[in-house]
């Protein structure tokens, strides 16, 4: 569906939950907590399930929509949700029933009834934008989680999926909100852990492939040595990319034993995206992830692996 | 003058040299670049003058601008340049003949005949896009520098002079032309010798004023141990400032022996442009700098005084 079917599609629903992703991050709450404000604007009774991984950066956003135990839902959406294997647990009870999908990752899986997917959106926040200003107003409510779904999944309007329509966007989300303290929060704000933790890596950070390829690692030891929580190491995984002659970054995170979550931040010469595939992930080309069961150093030889067959191809 | 007349006075000059501030940074190089590039749109002749003190970040975006000896300019304008002592000292020959001053600095002291002055724009570029597009058309040879110019003096739209103005400017530079190259080597690139001076300052770091203030320090022989670079230091003054918990980043570095230049970047509760201004230097109020003599030590004690006195003032 288009935005404006969607528009339409939504103003006839009521007692809306919204779903979002696993490991939440600001494109999925603020999308999710924008539109359904939007919703209770329109006099509709509509909430977010809550998400038991979201970190303390983005409870602010979601913690005014978070449905209560005694709300049965008729409709259920997802949001910024590529595919079904990224529902949070307690989610998975709606995974036959998700009527809508708005979504921006072309990995998105068409899980759902109908499907409002627009792929060249650097964020979903980008399409829910565009069907709230179809609905009804873009107040100051709104725009706030907006511009944190928008900011984050371009790193603050430096990524490449960085277009003409993000700075659009973001500059009516400015005309209704002041969003220098979110500015200040979000991307200038480092605990003195997490610098610290950004020091070892770039001191341990292995380099492969003449140097175009760059590897940092966090084993569930550094976190720990570190007292890291899981704000300091949001996010870590844009250091790997920062490396001068590099154009492949790769974080490769201890999640637990056995199990490492992988990220690929790369340039146009690697599909990052394809790279994860073949590790049972996806994303998006220049940005992509997977969690692999194995020990660090196997799963690092198994994502170089991918980078070599995928940049071979 | 405002953006109009500053238009309609362009139009009339022929024979057009530009002036660009000492320590050039993407600001007055974009935005003088691109002024230069609508001035020949216009069929004019018109150059920078060669800023002997230019980065290799902003060489290819000057370069085609710089002046050649014969050429012996009729007009002289300044951008972004706040007073006559900023001028590089090749510049000093016209400080008493400098028609018009475009800027944006609070602390412009007003020393050209005409002057196009707006303190609410985030970069000169922002106004020297608005005199273009009142001009002539925006191609993507003044786009490109005009982005570089706003993009730089907003850390890629993230410090809190990003207004809507910013992101609608943005927008219609993005129409003309790709900027993922120039956001990957200005804001997502850094060199593996930056990375380590920057793991050092974060080491060495002091904290002040029971946290609030940090100051982090960049001395000759630091650069000189890690064989850095001008472009490895350059925006190393924006690492004090992401500290979580302190609200004024000062970073000292030692330019030569028994000189230092001071950045400031502070929040809400310190005036920066004050700080500096108690130091001989100026700038904004979240970010300003000041080049004093003297020992590391002695500049650093003066600093942390001037900082006290303007907030207990």
């Amino acid at each position: 569906m288009n935005i404006l079917e969607t528009a339409g599609y939504l103003r006839n629903l009521d007692n809306v939950l919204l779903l979002t992703h696993v490991r939440p991050d600001g494109d999925t709450i603020g999308s999710a907590s924008a539109l359904c404000q939007a919703l209770r604007d329109l006099g509709k009774t509509a909430h977010l399930l809550y998400n038991p991984e979201i970190t303390a950066t983005y409870v602010p956003y979601a913690a005014p929509y978070w449905g209560s135990d005694g709300f049965t839902p008729e409709h259920v959406i997802s949001v910024d949700i590529a595919d079904l294997n990224l529902l949070p647990d307690n989610a998975k009870q709606y995974a036959d029933r998700i009527e809508l999908a708005i979504d921006h990752h072309p990995s998105h899986s068409y899980f759902a009834r109908h499907a409002c997917v627009d792929t060249a959106a650097a964020a979903a926040g980008e399409i829910v934008y565009e069907i709230i200003h179809a609905l009804t107003s873009v107040t100051p409510a709104i725009a706030l989680p907006l511009y944190v779904a928008i900011s984050t999944d371009t790193g603050c309007f430096v990524y490449s999926n960085t277009t003409a329509r993000t700075h659009r966007i973001a500059a009516a989300l400015l005309e209704q909100v002041d969003v220098s303290a979110v500015n200040k929060a979000l991307f200038r704000t480092k605990s003195k852990t997490r610098l610290a933790m950004e020091s070892r890596m770039v001191a341990d950070m292995e380099l492969y492939d003449e140097g175009r390829v760059v590897v940092m690692q966090i084993p569930l030891s550094l976190r720990q040595e570190m007292h890291a929580t899981e704000a300091d190491i949001e996010e870590l995984s844009s250091l790997a990319a920062l490396v001068e002659g590099t154009d492949c970054g790769i974080t490769l995170r201890e999640l637990r034993p056995g199990t490492v979550k992988i990220s690929v931040r790369s340039g146009p010469r690697v599909d990052a995206c394809a790279v994860c595939a073949k590790l049972g992930g996806g994303g998006h080309r220049a940005a992509a992830g997977a969690t692999v069961d194995g020990s660090m150093a196997d799963v690092k030889a198994a994502v170089l692996r991918a980078v070599t067959e995928v940049t071979e191809a």
